[in-house]
């Protein structure tokens, strides 16, 4: 696609002095990140609220209070601002769920905590409908790729982690729970979202649809915590590279 | 949304027999029927191919080798084709998922069977598009739902007489596991499809995430096969109604 010339975004910075060029330099750089993020906020909000089609880039800029151009400035069409806005929200919410998962003391209060935050938001079911979008705009898939990575990345981190410091016994490899977490999110979300369901419907959905992830005793009780053959169904299909099995 | 106003199609049954309201009215029916399925298989395939932005109304006629405004009497939308469409791709990809797998010996094989007929088609993608387009178009739900929901049922059905005919330890209940299974088709399907994933890449994330559903020896060692706590969490979770847990 190509890019549509645009002007530059007018200066915005007032009582800038005009003799250094660094500093200049540096307060037009901050000037522009709060002016991107300020933009995404706006897309954020309405795009959720109304979906892609909803939302035109001019309701984006008066929600922002910028001009169109510094839209396509930014962002270059609505499609990418979309993907990028949807990307945003979905670490942030992973973050979050992060949080206030880290105090619980066991795996069923790990997974109800991360399940509330995650399903009282409508954060997964944005992020997805980026997904659904990227499939036909290949364009966009690199930061879809990245995003996916963070969460999967840092979701495992969370997750060993909590074992760790508790020491719980897993009942699968993290990473796998990580990605299923996510899956999980993301197919109970798109389907609950459809049929218009209420946040404490999803959050049960899902509790149910997940069901445990580890279990908190590990001494002296481990024939109970294992799945058998679990280990080779995970371990031929860990790889994501082109090897067939 | 007002219905616009169109023809009836006009009659192409020829041979028909003037004098008999009856068999007229059965062959006319008929033929609608025929119409119909086959503006749902052009429709579906060119949906799957370039999306429901990507595609007309005039190009799906065309491709029935029919009028469009036979497309606005049989469906009323576009939106609406691509609904059903998807639809009725996801029952026939599942139904042809359970025959695939029908002759599994073990729990291992029957899951494999199962995730290699859904990851070979973009059936499962385009469903979830359309829980996406259902999001925003609340009129199109109730169709998605009866869908979901003979989803669940048929799968239930078929998982739970496999265990029966096999004597297999299921791992969690019948219901859960079936559901589990389409909520990870959906969520990995739709990540997966946006990073361009080929379906051996597909398969092989889905089996990871799925993990084992059931045991294949239930004799003499039951204690390896429950989870702990799993019961429990599902149970307070597995009505849909609006009690609060």
């Amino acid at each position: 696609m190509a890019r549509k010339p645009v002007e530059k975004p007018a200066q915005t910075i007032s009582g800038m002095p005009a003799g250094d060029p660094k500093h200049a330099a540096r307060a037009t750089r901050s000037a522009g990140r709060k002016m991107r993020s300020s933009l995404l906020d706006g897309a954020s909000r309405l795009f959720k609220e109304r979906g892609l089609a909803g939302t035109s880039i001019s309701d984006i800029a008066a929600a922002a209070d910028a001009f169109p151009s510094q839209i396509t400035y930014y962002f270059r069409t609505k499609e990418a601002l979309f993907v990028e806005a949807a990307c945003r929200d979905m670490l942030y919410v992973a973050r979050e769920a992060e949080r206030a998962a880290f105090e619980a003391d066991t795996p069923r209060d790990y997974t109800r905590a991360l399940v509330e935050s995650v399903t009282a938001t409508d954060s997964v079911a944005f992020f997805a409908e980026a997904l659904t979008l990227t499939r036909r705009r290949q364009d966009l898939a690199p930061l879809v790729e990245r995003t996916i990575e963070r969460l999967h990345g840092e979701g495992l981190r969370a997750y060993a982690g909590q074992i760790e410091r508790h020491g719980w016994n897993t009942l699968r490899d993290p990473d796998a729970t990580s990605r299923r977490f996510w899956a999980v999110a993301i197919g109970v979300m798109v389907e609950g979202y459809a049929m218009g369901r209420s946040s404490d419907a999803l959050r049960r959905e899902m509790l149910r649809v997940l069901g445990e992830q580890a279990a908190t005793k590990p001494a002296g009780d481990n024939a109970r915590l294992r799945l058998v053959g679990e280990r080779d169904i995970s371990r031929s299909s860990s790889s994501e590279g082109e090897t067939s099995s």
